[in-house]
């Protein structure tokens, strides 16, 4: 396993044992973790801070993102695709797209190189969170 | 004045006053206030609370933004433009987009109305703004 998507992955486990949402991410420049993250809906009651939104919150004021990678657990929807995009966030690396398809094509049409891990560790964390918690999840991607 | 832009521009001069970036931003359900935010790059060091963004977390878990409407001083960019399509706020009023044309088309194309007021007051004060501190503007969106 890539260390970077294990990271992204320990903080979705974190999350879940918080009784949060199940998302990690991270961001990488120049080979060293400078941000992680997770989805803080439940446990800071915040609807902006999904997992890519937290990480990139607690980087900070990294300057620029040239040559920098985000990782994520899960496909990033538009919210998180919005701030790569606008970050100019070059290379994307998710866990899986198959229980949330996310703003794939909008990040290639700008430019993002976009990498699909299509791993089952993260397929499974999203289907036992999903049916557990079908309305937190559908709260989150706007989808009330 | 529209007391809803009114109150926008109020969050963005406040900002300004505190020396951050002068937008700001409200959203208002069933005709009230439910949120209002101004960017706190400079007073939080936090390169995601863009207004639209603050406006939204302050607003907290309001579940379902049918109806809604997001009033910002200046045209969105895609991160702000991504969480109001992901999270379906179909009307967005934005006081100008001469200083920064913004993801407006994105919005669009997802089915967002987007009203522009052109108002002179919000692109002197982003002008004079841009000018004095063109690095910190150009931090803030992505353009270093």
């Amino acid at each position: 396993m890539d260390p970077f998507m294990q990271a992204a992955i320990d903080q979705a486990k974190k999350s879940r044992q918080e009784g949060g949402i199940p998302i990690g991410s991270i961001l990488v420049k120049e080979g060293t973790i400078v941000g992680q993250g997770h989805n803080q809906r439940v446990q800071q009651n915040n609807p902006i801070l999904h997992a890519e939104i937290a990480c990139l919150q607690n980087a900070g004021r990294v300057g620029s993102y040239l040559g920098a990678t985000l990782y994520s657990t899960l496909m990033p929807c538009y919210l998180c695709a919005g701030a790569i995009v606008q970050f100019k966030i070059k290379r994307v690396i998710v866990g899986e797209s198959e229980t949330f398809p996310g703003a794939s094509e909008f990040m290639k049409s700008h430019g993002v190189e976009v990498i699909d891990l299509n791993l089952l560790e993260c397929k499974k964390m999203m289907r036992e969170f999903i049916e557990t918690f079908p309305q937190l999840w559908n709260e989150d991607i706007g989808e009330l």
